[in-house]
């Protein structure tokens, strides 16, 4: 399932930058192709390529997926043109041992739902507001060359409760400039995957060229790597037993 | 959302006792009308009814969901057949703070699969033979009142790896004649809800007149019941900040 | 082990009220008289009684801590001071099923310490600022009775990382006036017993006649009631097995 | 703190090989060796060194273990001789991040039990069985190279319960021929250092010769590799605010 080289398809809804005239002021390009440019610049011998909604299966073919270590997604507005069978094939490679890190507004999205089963909620400001990300795992391999926390000057808030499972490992906790704190950074590991919930990147602000948050993507990318081998989940009939069975009366 | 009184939903697919003799000879009324007559005898304050695959809406109504403080989940051939509107509904129950008991060959029902999120796999033997379960977590509710272990004469197997995420809490662990082990007790939060997945109760076996069983299922529904408050989980946007905010240039 | 009666025990360190006027002047009968007298107030039926540091085996004798179902812990100046063998003997209930709850400056306790198995670090700050603890798990029996949040005006800030272990259960996340953030509430179970650690309570405030602080104490001493039945924890000898052992050559 | 090469001691109690005539058939030149040994076949570019309870501060000088990444500790008769001090020295640098493997009867050494918090018993019997231990996450990097299973045709049983708090992640559990089961594989992380109890190599039999055995050890050896920073855990005064505070009336 792993190759040597770390294959990396950025997901990108791309629709709000296309009709709001902010967002394209500030990714011309598209989201995705910022996300992309940063891991690119921090692990220059992954292969990192895009994908979009507006592609036949939205870019995600049996195929390409097939060939993809770790998938990123941002999505927001069109969370609900996501075809549900292209959801259920990223679900199936996901706990195959596929990474998938959600970005952001991505909370909402069908895939993080179905992985994680709850309603996702949250609650939400457009406020202009700072952002302080503390580290609380120093040891965790997401956490690496991070000081003990980062600001982003503006961004949208989340806040608590947020209504995902508990977190395997908690890597950030937000504080906001409003007066409220959020689970930033989330583990989890769902059949052979690693999945990673990470919050900031709201649309109308530079947060994909913060060079913060472009180190947290890079190592959680690598944290998310599958293994080395596949688990093959198919309910098997394990009809010879590996010990006598006394037959019953 | 919880009453005083525990109430609580047995819900049985009811296809097997009416197409198996062998089943029909155990269950003669139907799997769910034992498990309720367990349930009844141990908490005898409880109001325990049943509802069927059969039923309009499965017996799973908005109204009676509304009603129902724990729900207990037996399926197995039928899986399909659960509409998705009435598997959605209970979702939202559970994640409101309804408690579930997810039985058995309920492991593969879309219920628990959407809760999970994983495939819910595992291997399997039909063979006859002997289970034994043993308590791993000697003080946890659901473990009240029984030995360190008990045995089940004779069971359908179920082996490792079973596909679900880690389970917050490990209660019970089997052993089987045959040769494996399997996480028989497993414990999860999701929302307000509380999730038991308990394995043993194979159709062609009188698993549910088991006095161990019957004491696990009562300890489960008590240690499900749903937190005195819900928790409307809408996303709303925390318009009005807390703290001041200072406007960005 | 457990008694239908709940039966706690305030432990106070009571050295700061004696030597500290600003303390003696909001707690002039020591902090644990008003953490006592909240608990009376709101689990009315519960036996709740205070041993303090200076006592005889500092209040802990065998007998007592024989019939305590949950002990409460503050202590700050005087860890040191406090004997190895009281804080074995606490740590032998609490993995025998007593509660335990741990507040505060008590994040540096031997016994939370021992129990946790790590450095229980922070980072903090006298600064008279405001405290806004958020409810991460609106479901949880700790969290029933409360707002979406609640405010101290003054507090002590404890900030990230907390050197703990990954806490099995978030109950609150903390939002500090001059930036920090801190997991304020984390529960734990070790061996038979719950643990609950909570974040306020400096001894230059009145933190422990708040309303909300009182709720969430009266919450986490039910929450951590004794199972029913006890864990003799002996590594006993199996010697003989359940199934028959195949002589090897 | 991490280095390109993996630095690993294995340290050994050393005693039994001197003592016992069957011991030191299966081990004549140590255990500690042969664990060693099979460290150096699988990972041929790491450092292996030995250290035993014999040598002047159990060959665990603080300069050592400063530049040592992984520690392995096997132990049993002896416990009770390892000097505290060596044990809070070992402790902190877990707690730094440096990995610790504890295998078999190491559960009831200080070290575990200082950084479990808890009693780590369990249930136990010598008598030749078979151990057959499942994997029940086949994606995680301990069980990578594994079949399904793996069998020990003689080995002493341990069984639940298991005295230590909720594994994070649970790699292995274990089927005795006995009747027993045991979680032999349990993954730890304590503030930057991550453990791995596992549960096989009783001293009278050649576990540590075993093909399976030895990719487990290289593997978790592995897996157990600190981060690259180092977390200092020296509870400091954060004195200068991040946010202004409202000076209070």
């Amino acid at each position: 399932m792993a190759s040597s080289t770390l294959r990396v398809v950025v997901w990108g809804e791309n629709v709000h930058e296309h009709i709001n005239a902010k967002v394209a002021a500030v990714y011309p390009q598209g989201m995705h192709t910022v996300i992309a440019a940063g891991l690119r610049e921090l692990l220059p011998t992954a292969e990192v390529s895009t994908a979009t909604l507006q592609e036949a299966e939205h870019g995600l073919t049996e195929a390409r997926l097939a060939e993809t270590d770790v998938l990123t997604w941002w999505g927001h507005k069109a969370h609900g043109d996501v075809s549900d069978e292209v959801v259920a094939r990223v679900q199936k490679r996901v706990l195959e041992g596929m990474g998938l890190i959600v970005l952001h507004s991505g909370h909402f999205s069908k895939i993080f739902k179905r992985l994680m089963g709850t309603t996702c909620s949250l609650t939400w400001r457009e406020a202009d507001e700072k952002e302080r990300l503390w580290v609380c795992n120093p040891g965790h391999p997401i956490a690496q060359g991070l000081g003990p926390y980062f600001e982003l000057p503006r961004e949208e808030m989340y806040g608590e409760p947020f209504g995902v499972p508990p977190p395997e490992e908690q890597v950030f906790i937000s504080w906001f400039e409003g007066g409220e704190v959020f689970r930033s950074g989330c583990c989890y590991t769902r059949g052979n995957g690693k999945i990673f919930y990470f919050r900031p990147g709201h649309e109308t602000y530079p947060t994909y060229f913060d060079a913060n948050v472009r180190r947290v993507l890079a190592n959680a990318v690598e944290w998310a790597r599958p293994p080395a081998t596949r688990w093959v989940d198919c309910c098997p009939n394990a009809k010879n037993p590996l010990e006598k069975i006394t037959p019953k009366g």
